[in-house]
Protein backbone atom coordinates (compact mmCIF):
# COMPACT_ATOMS: atom_id res chain seq x y z
CA UNK A 1 0.00 0.00 0.00
CA UNK A 2 1.42 3.21 -1.04
CA UNK A 3 -0.25 5.60 1.78
CA UNK A 4 0.29 5.67 4.97
CA UNK A 5 -0.70 8.06 8.22
CA UNK A 6 1.50 8.08 10.74
CA UNK A 7 -1.71 9.53 13.86
CA UNK A 8 -2.92 9.16 16.67
CA UNK A 9 -6.67 8.38 17.80
CA UNK A 10 -8.41 11.62 18.71
CA UNK A 11 -5.76 13.76 17.25
CA UNK A 12 -7.39 16.46 14.91
CA UNK A 13 -4.54 16.87 12.74
CA UNK A 14 -4.85 13.28 12.07
CA UNK A 15 -8.58 13.00 11.83
CA UNK A 16 -8.25 15.89 9.46
CA UNK A 17 -5.80 14.14 6.90
CA UNK A 18 -8.46 10.72 7.65
CA UNK A 19 -11.42 13.11 6.80
CA UNK A 20 -9.37 13.67 3.77
CA UNK A 21 -8.50 10.38 2.46
CA UNK A 22 -12.20 9.29 3.28
CA UNK A 23 -13.40 11.93 0.88
CA UNK A 24 -10.90 11.07 -2.09
CA UNK A 25 -11.88 6.98 -1.43
CA UNK A 26 -8.46 6.58 -1.14
CA UNK A 27 -6.93 2.95 0.39
CA UNK A 28 -4.15 3.48 3.11
CA UNK A 29 -2.42 1.67 6.07
CA UNK A 30 -3.09 4.12 9.63
CA UNK A 31 0.38 3.62 11.73
CA UNK A 32 -0.98 4.41 15.36
CA UNK A 33 1.95 6.53 16.82
CA UNK A 34 1.88 5.94 20.94
CA UNK A 35 2.33 9.47 22.07
CA UNK A 36 1.68 8.11 25.58
CA UNK A 37 5.01 6.60 25.50
CA UNK A 38 6.15 9.58 23.64
CA UNK A 39 6.69 7.71 20.23
CA UNK A 40 6.19 11.23 18.44
CA UNK A 41 9.49 12.43 20.37
CA UNK A 42 11.70 9.65 18.88
CA UNK A 43 14.58 10.22 16.43
CA UNK A 44 12.39 7.61 14.22
CA UNK A 45 9.43 9.65 14.35
CA UNK A 46 11.11 13.07 14.24
CA UNK A 47 12.86 12.10 10.63
CA UNK A 48 9.20 11.95 9.69
CA UNK A 49 8.18 15.27 11.69
CA UNK A 50 10.67 17.07 13.17
CA UNK A 51 8.26 19.13 15.28
CA UNK A 52 7.37 15.57 17.38
CA UNK A 53 3.97 16.07 16.15
CA UNK A 54 0.93 14.05 14.58
CA UNK A 55 0.24 13.12 11.57
CA UNK A 56 3.12 12.78 9.31
CA UNK A 57 2.05 11.11 5.75
CA UNK A 58 4.05 8.80 3.33
CA UNK A 59 2.72 8.38 -0.37
CA UNK A 60 5.73 6.49 -1.99
CA UNK A 61 9.01 7.89 -1.44
CA UNK A 62 7.35 11.55 -1.05
CA UNK A 63 7.00 12.29 2.86
CA UNK A 64 4.95 15.30 4.25
CA UNK A 65 3.58 16.64 7.82
CA UNK A 66 1.05 19.38 8.36
CA UNK A 67 -2.17 18.38 8.49
CA UNK A 68 -3.25 21.04 5.72
CA UNK A 69 -0.56 20.60 3.54
CA UNK A 70 -0.91 16.98 3.20
CA UNK A 71 -4.61 17.68 2.34
CA UNK A 72 -4.27 20.10 -0.13
CA UNK A 73 -1.68 17.22 -1.71
CA UNK A 74 -4.35 14.99 -1.48
CA UNK A 75 -6.93 16.67 -3.40
CA UNK A 76 -4.34 18.05 -6.19
CA UNK A 77 -2.88 14.85 -6.69
CA UNK A 78 -5.60 12.55 -6.29
CA UNK A 79 -8.42 15.36 -7.90
CA UNK A 80 -9.65 12.93 -10.19
CA UNK A 81 -10.29 9.70 -7.04
CA UNK A 82 -13.61 10.28 -4.82
CA UNK A 83 -15.31 13.19 -4.11
CA UNK A 84 -13.47 16.92 -5.39
CA UNK A 85 -12.25 18.84 -3.06
CA UNK A 86 -10.93 22.01 -4.80
CA UNK A 87 -12.53 23.72 -7.89
CA UNK A 88 -11.06 24.05 -11.42
CA UNK A 89 -11.97 27.90 -11.88
CA UNK A 90 -8.83 29.54 -10.80
CA UNK A 91 -10.60 32.71 -9.27
CA UNK A 92 -13.18 30.20 -7.75
CA UNK A 93 -10.61 28.69 -6.06
CA UNK A 94 -8.43 31.72 -4.71
CA UNK A 95 -12.39 31.71 -3.48
CA UNK A 96 -11.82 28.54 -1.92
CA UNK A 97 -8.05 29.57 -0.28
CA UNK A 98 -9.30 32.36 1.61
CA UNK A 99 -11.72 30.06 3.58
CA UNK A 100 -9.14 27.52 4.01
CA UNK A 101 -7.13 30.35 5.60
CA UNK A 102 -10.05 31.83 7.66
CA UNK A 103 -10.06 28.02 9.23
CA UNK A 104 -6.55 28.17 10.17
CA UNK A 105 -6.04 31.70 10.93
CA UNK A 106 -9.15 32.52 12.16
CA UNK A 107 -11.21 29.22 13.51
CA UNK A 108 -8.83 27.10 14.55
CA UNK A 109 -6.77 29.44 17.36
CA UNK A 110 -10.04 29.90 19.26
CA UNK A 111 -11.83 26.08 18.59
CA UNK A 112 -8.83 24.08 19.05
CA UNK A 113 -8.11 26.00 22.63
CA UNK A 114 -12.12 25.60 23.43
CA UNK A 115 -12.01 21.82 22.37
CA UNK A 116 -8.91 21.55 24.44
CA UNK A 117 -10.49 22.80 27.33
CA UNK A 118 -14.32 21.75 27.29
CA UNK A 119 -13.88 18.22 26.24
CA UNK A 120 -10.12 16.66 26.28
CA UNK A 121 -9.51 18.12 29.88
CA UNK A 122 -12.01 16.54 31.48
CA UNK A 123 -11.25 12.96 29.60
CA UNK A 124 -8.09 13.22 31.65
CA UNK A 125 -9.35 14.72 35.00
CA UNK A 126 -7.83 18.11 34.45
CA UNK A 127 -9.74 20.97 35.40
CA UNK A 128 -10.36 23.36 32.64
CA UNK A 129 -9.94 27.13 32.82
CA UNK A 130 -13.36 28.96 32.41
CA UNK A 131 -11.19 32.83 32.12
CA UNK A 132 -9.45 30.41 28.71
CA UNK A 133 -13.20 29.34 27.89
CA UNK A 134 -14.58 32.57 28.21
CA UNK A 135 -12.04 34.55 25.91
CA UNK A 136 -12.13 31.54 23.17
CA UNK A 137 -15.84 31.89 23.35
CA UNK A 138 -15.87 35.30 22.26
CA UNK A 139 -13.70 34.85 19.42
CA UNK A 140 -15.31 31.83 18.37
CA UNK A 141 -18.56 33.83 17.88
CA UNK A 142 -16.72 36.80 16.29
CA UNK A 143 -15.58 33.66 13.43
CA UNK A 144 -19.33 32.40 13.57
CA UNK A 145 -20.71 35.61 13.01
CA UNK A 146 -18.67 36.26 9.66
CA UNK A 147 -19.65 32.68 8.99
CA UNK A 148 -23.61 33.08 9.46
CA UNK A 149 -23.41 36.05 7.13
CA UNK A 150 -20.92 34.33 4.27
CA UNK A 151 -23.70 31.09 4.90
CA UNK A 152 -26.26 33.25 3.56
CA UNK A 153 -24.62 33.72 0.39
CA UNK A 154 -23.26 30.31 -0.41
CA UNK A 155 -24.21 26.90 0.94
CA UNK A 156 -20.29 26.08 1.80
CA UNK A 157 -17.67 28.53 2.95
CA UNK A 158 -15.31 28.31 -0.35
CA UNK A 159 -18.84 28.67 -2.60
CA UNK A 160 -21.40 26.17 -3.85
CA UNK A 161 -19.50 22.80 -3.20
CA UNK A 162 -18.05 21.27 -0.20
CA UNK A 163 -14.00 21.72 0.03
CA UNK A 164 -11.50 21.44 1.96
CA UNK A 165 -12.18 24.84 3.42
CA UNK A 166 -15.19 23.15 4.80
CA UNK A 167 -13.64 20.00 5.52
CA UNK A 168 -10.18 21.46 7.46
CA UNK A 169 -13.42 22.39 10.20
CA UNK A 170 -14.51 18.98 10.82
CA UNK A 171 -12.03 17.64 13.46
CA UNK A 172 -12.45 20.89 16.16
CA UNK A 173 -16.15 20.71 15.40
CA UNK A 174 -16.93 17.04 15.98
CA UNK A 175 -15.34 17.89 19.55
CA UNK A 176 -17.24 20.85 20.44
CA UNK A 177 -20.60 19.42 19.34
CA UNK A 178 -20.13 17.90 22.68
CA UNK A 179 -19.45 20.59 24.96
CA UNK A 180 -21.05 23.80 25.81
CA UNK A 181 -19.68 25.71 22.79
CA UNK A 182 -22.48 23.98 20.74
CA UNK A 183 -25.08 26.49 21.45
CA UNK A 184 -22.47 28.89 19.73
CA UNK A 185 -23.50 27.08 16.52
CA UNK A 186 -27.06 26.57 17.49
CA UNK A 187 -27.62 29.81 17.90
CA UNK A 188 -27.24 30.89 14.11
CA UNK A 189 -29.22 29.33 11.70
CA UNK A 190 -27.31 28.98 8.63
CA UNK A 191 -24.07 27.69 10.74
CA UNK A 192 -26.06 25.20 12.21
CA UNK A 193 -27.44 23.73 9.03
CA UNK A 194 -24.01 24.05 7.57
CA UNK A 195 -21.72 22.21 10.80
CA UNK A 196 -25.13 19.32 10.69
CA UNK A 197 -24.61 18.93 6.61
CA UNK A 198 -21.05 18.26 6.77
CA UNK A 199 -20.96 16.52 9.64
CA UNK A 200 -23.06 13.96 8.30
CA UNK A 201 -21.07 13.23 4.90
CA UNK A 202 -20.63 9.90 4.33
CA UNK A 203 -16.26 10.57 4.31
CA UNK A 204 -16.78 11.89 7.64
CA UNK A 205 -19.20 9.03 9.34
CA UNK A 206 -16.84 6.58 7.79
CA UNK A 207 -13.32 8.67 8.79
CA UNK A 208 -14.70 8.72 12.52
CA UNK A 209 -15.83 5.23 13.04
CA UNK A 210 -12.80 3.82 10.97
CA UNK B 1 -4.84 49.43 -13.15
CA UNK B 2 -6.37 46.03 -12.23
CA UNK B 3 -4.68 44.99 -8.34
CA UNK B 4 -5.33 47.17 -5.63
CA UNK B 5 -4.35 46.42 -2.18
CA UNK B 6 -5.96 48.01 0.57
CA UNK B 7 -3.54 47.97 3.28
CA UNK B 8 -1.62 50.27 6.47
CA UNK B 9 1.87 50.87 6.10
CA UNK B 10 3.74 48.67 9.28
CA UNK B 11 0.97 45.63 8.77
CA UNK B 12 2.86 42.39 8.57
CA UNK B 13 0.10 41.22 6.22
CA UNK B 14 -0.34 43.59 4.22
CA UNK B 15 3.80 44.06 3.90
CA UNK B 16 3.63 40.23 3.04
CA UNK B 17 1.55 40.54 0.34
CA UNK B 18 3.79 43.90 -1.60
CA UNK B 19 6.49 41.49 -1.20
CA UNK B 20 4.65 39.08 -3.20
CA UNK B 21 3.33 41.63 -5.69
CA UNK B 22 7.18 43.14 -5.68
CA UNK B 23 8.46 39.74 -6.36
CA UNK B 24 6.25 39.14 -9.12
CA UNK B 25 6.97 42.42 -10.89
CA UNK B 26 2.92 43.37 -10.82
CA UNK B 27 1.77 47.03 -10.99
CA UNK B 28 -0.82 47.80 -8.61
CA UNK B 29 -2.49 50.74 -6.43
CA UNK B 30 -2.04 51.13 -2.78
CA UNK B 31 -4.97 52.06 -0.91
CA UNK B 32 -3.91 53.16 2.62
CA UNK B 33 -6.33 52.48 5.22
CA UNK B 34 -6.67 54.78 8.36
CA UNK B 35 -6.62 52.31 11.12
CA UNK B 36 -6.43 55.21 13.63
CA UNK B 37 -9.73 56.61 13.08
CA UNK B 38 -10.99 52.74 12.79
CA UNK B 39 -11.70 52.74 8.89
CA UNK B 40 -10.83 49.06 8.85
CA UNK B 41 -14.16 48.60 10.75
CA UNK B 42 -16.37 51.01 8.52
CA UNK B 43 -18.95 48.95 6.78
CA UNK B 44 -17.63 49.53 3.78
CA UNK B 45 -14.16 48.13 4.82
CA UNK B 46 -16.36 45.13 6.20
CA UNK B 47 -17.66 44.59 2.66
CA UNK B 48 -14.02 43.99 1.44
CA UNK B 49 -13.19 41.97 4.73
CA UNK B 50 -15.60 40.68 7.02
CA UNK B 51 -12.92 40.34 9.88
CA UNK B 52 -12.25 44.02 9.53
CA UNK B 53 -8.22 43.39 9.38
CA UNK B 54 -5.97 44.45 6.60
CA UNK B 55 -5.33 43.45 3.89
CA UNK B 56 -8.12 43.25 1.54
CA UNK B 57 -7.18 42.67 -2.26
CA UNK B 58 -9.05 43.52 -6.07
CA UNK B 59 -8.07 42.07 -8.81
CA UNK B 60 -10.66 43.42 -11.25
CA UNK B 61 -14.24 41.45 -10.26
CA UNK B 62 -12.27 39.11 -7.77
CA UNK B 63 -12.29 40.61 -4.13
CA UNK B 64 -9.79 38.72 -1.68
CA UNK B 65 -8.32 38.72 1.77
CA UNK B 66 -6.31 36.84 4.16
CA UNK B 67 -2.51 37.95 2.96
CA UNK B 68 -1.68 34.01 2.54
CA UNK B 69 -4.32 33.54 0.41
CA UNK B 70 -3.59 36.12 -1.92
CA UNK B 71 0.11 35.48 -2.13
CA UNK B 72 -0.92 31.95 -3.48
CA UNK B 73 -3.65 33.69 -6.23
CA UNK B 74 -0.91 35.66 -7.24
CA UNK B 75 1.72 32.92 -7.54
CA UNK B 76 -0.46 30.75 -9.47
CA UNK B 77 -2.43 33.04 -11.73
CA UNK B 78 1.04 35.57 -12.47
CA UNK B 79 3.28 32.28 -12.76
CA UNK B 80 4.43 33.62 -15.76
CA UNK B 81 5.57 37.07 -14.39
CA UNK B 82 8.74 37.96 -12.71
CA UNK B 83 9.89 35.58 -10.01
CA UNK B 84 8.93 32.16 -9.61
CA UNK B 85 7.34 31.68 -5.88
CA UNK B 86 5.81 28.01 -6.38
CA UNK B 87 7.32 24.96 -8.23
CA UNK B 88 5.85 23.34 -11.08
CA UNK B 89 6.88 19.39 -9.66
CA UNK B 90 3.62 18.55 -7.70
CA UNK B 91 5.75 16.53 -5.43
CA UNK B 92 8.05 19.17 -4.67
CA UNK B 93 5.26 21.61 -4.47
CA UNK B 94 3.61 19.57 -1.77
CA UNK B 95 7.49 20.06 0.17
CA UNK B 96 6.52 24.07 -0.22
CA UNK B 97 2.93 23.55 0.97
CA UNK B 98 4.27 21.78 4.32
CA UNK B 99 6.62 24.84 5.13
CA UNK B 100 4.15 27.25 3.80
CA UNK B 101 2.04 25.20 6.53
CA UNK B 102 4.81 25.80 9.11
CA UNK B 103 5.64 29.52 8.62
CA UNK B 104 1.87 29.82 9.50
CA UNK B 105 1.57 27.38 12.09
CA UNK B 106 4.77 27.56 14.05
CA UNK B 107 6.98 30.66 12.98
CA UNK B 108 4.29 33.40 12.94
CA UNK B 109 1.87 32.59 16.18
CA UNK B 110 5.63 33.24 18.51
CA UNK B 111 7.11 35.97 15.97
CA UNK B 112 4.40 38.03 15.69
CA UNK B 113 3.76 37.93 19.43
CA UNK B 114 7.57 38.78 19.36
CA UNK B 115 7.66 41.31 17.15
CA UNK B 116 4.50 43.17 19.03
CA UNK B 117 5.82 42.58 22.58
CA UNK B 118 9.74 44.01 21.34
CA UNK B 119 8.83 45.90 18.03
CA UNK B 120 5.36 47.72 18.05
CA UNK B 121 4.57 48.06 21.68
CA UNK B 122 7.47 50.46 22.33
CA UNK B 123 6.63 52.39 19.54
CA UNK B 124 3.26 53.24 21.18
CA UNK B 125 4.85 53.78 24.47
CA UNK B 126 2.93 50.43 25.70
CA UNK B 127 5.15 48.41 27.94
CA UNK B 128 6.66 44.62 27.16
CA UNK B 129 5.24 42.15 28.67
CA UNK B 130 9.02 39.83 29.75
CA UNK B 131 6.63 37.13 30.52
CA UNK B 132 5.08 36.87 26.92
CA UNK B 133 8.40 37.74 25.22
CA UNK B 134 9.99 34.56 27.44
CA UNK B 135 7.27 32.47 26.65
CA UNK B 136 7.63 33.24 22.71
CA UNK B 137 11.38 33.39 22.72
CA UNK B 138 11.52 29.93 24.09
CA UNK B 139 8.81 28.82 21.24
CA UNK B 140 10.47 30.54 18.47
CA UNK B 141 14.04 29.13 19.36
CA UNK B 142 11.85 25.78 18.98
CA UNK B 143 11.14 26.50 15.38
CA UNK B 144 14.35 27.94 14.52
CA UNK B 145 16.32 24.73 15.27
CA UNK B 146 14.29 22.69 13.13
CA UNK B 147 14.87 25.31 10.36
CA UNK B 148 18.41 25.29 11.16
CA UNK B 149 18.48 21.41 10.32
CA UNK B 150 16.33 22.04 7.48
CA UNK B 151 18.71 25.17 6.22
CA UNK B 152 21.64 22.72 6.55
CA UNK B 153 20.27 20.35 3.92
CA UNK B 154 18.79 22.40 1.32
CA UNK B 155 18.96 26.73 0.64
CA UNK B 156 15.35 27.38 1.06
CA UNK B 157 12.65 26.11 3.11
CA UNK B 158 10.61 24.54 0.35
CA UNK B 159 13.79 23.32 -1.53
CA UNK B 160 16.29 24.80 -3.79
CA UNK B 161 14.91 27.71 -4.66
CA UNK B 162 12.67 30.82 -2.96
CA UNK B 163 8.96 30.39 -3.05
CA UNK B 164 6.38 31.65 -1.09
CA UNK B 165 7.56 29.19 2.27
CA UNK B 166 10.10 31.61 2.52
CA UNK B 167 8.89 35.12 1.63
CA UNK B 168 5.85 34.86 3.67
CA UNK B 169 8.28 34.92 6.78
CA UNK B 170 9.77 38.15 5.60
CA UNK B 171 7.20 40.88 7.53
CA UNK B 172 7.96 39.53 10.80
CA UNK B 173 11.37 39.04 10.64
CA UNK B 174 11.78 42.60 9.11
CA UNK B 175 10.24 43.52 13.54
CA UNK B 176 12.17 40.77 14.85
CA UNK B 177 16.28 41.84 13.00
CA UNK B 178 15.32 45.25 15.12
CA UNK B 179 14.92 43.32 18.41
CA UNK B 180 17.01 41.51 21.40
CA UNK B 181 14.69 38.40 19.25
CA UNK B 182 17.52 38.81 16.45
CA UNK B 183 20.19 36.89 18.44
CA UNK B 184 18.17 33.94 18.07
CA UNK B 185 18.70 33.63 14.39
CA UNK B 186 22.08 35.12 14.77
CA UNK B 187 23.48 31.78 16.61
CA UNK B 188 22.19 29.52 14.25
CA UNK B 189 24.30 29.86 10.94
CA UNK B 190 22.05 28.53 8.48
CA UNK B 191 19.14 30.15 9.83
CA UNK B 192 21.27 33.32 10.03
CA UNK B 193 22.40 33.43 6.18
CA UNK B 194 18.76 32.31 4.91
CA UNK B 195 17.31 35.47 6.37
CA UNK B 196 20.03 37.82 5.46
CA UNK B 197 19.71 36.04 2.12
CA UNK B 198 15.99 36.91 1.71
CA UNK B 199 15.69 40.30 3.54
CA UNK B 200 18.69 41.43 0.99
CA UNK B 201 16.22 40.30 -2.43
CA UNK B 202 15.52 43.38 -4.60
CA UNK B 203 11.77 42.55 -4.53
CA UNK B 204 11.91 42.77 -0.71
CA UNK B 205 14.06 45.61 -0.99
CA UNK B 206 10.97 47.95 -2.84
CA UNK B 207 8.25 46.41 -0.65
CA UNK B 208 9.40 47.81 2.34
CA UNK B 209 10.98 51.00 0.40
CA UNK B 210 7.96 51.85 -1.54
Amino acid sequence: MAIKLYGATGSTASLRVRACLAEKDLDYEFVSVDMSNKEHKSPQFLSRNPFGQVPAFEDGDLKLFESRAITQYLAHTYADKGNDLIVKDPKKMAVVGVWIEVESQKFEPAGSKLAWELAIKPIFGMTTDDTVVEENEKKLEEVLDVYESRLSESKYLGGDSFTLADLHHLPVLKYLMGTKAKRLFDARPHVSVWAAEIQSRPAWVKAITA
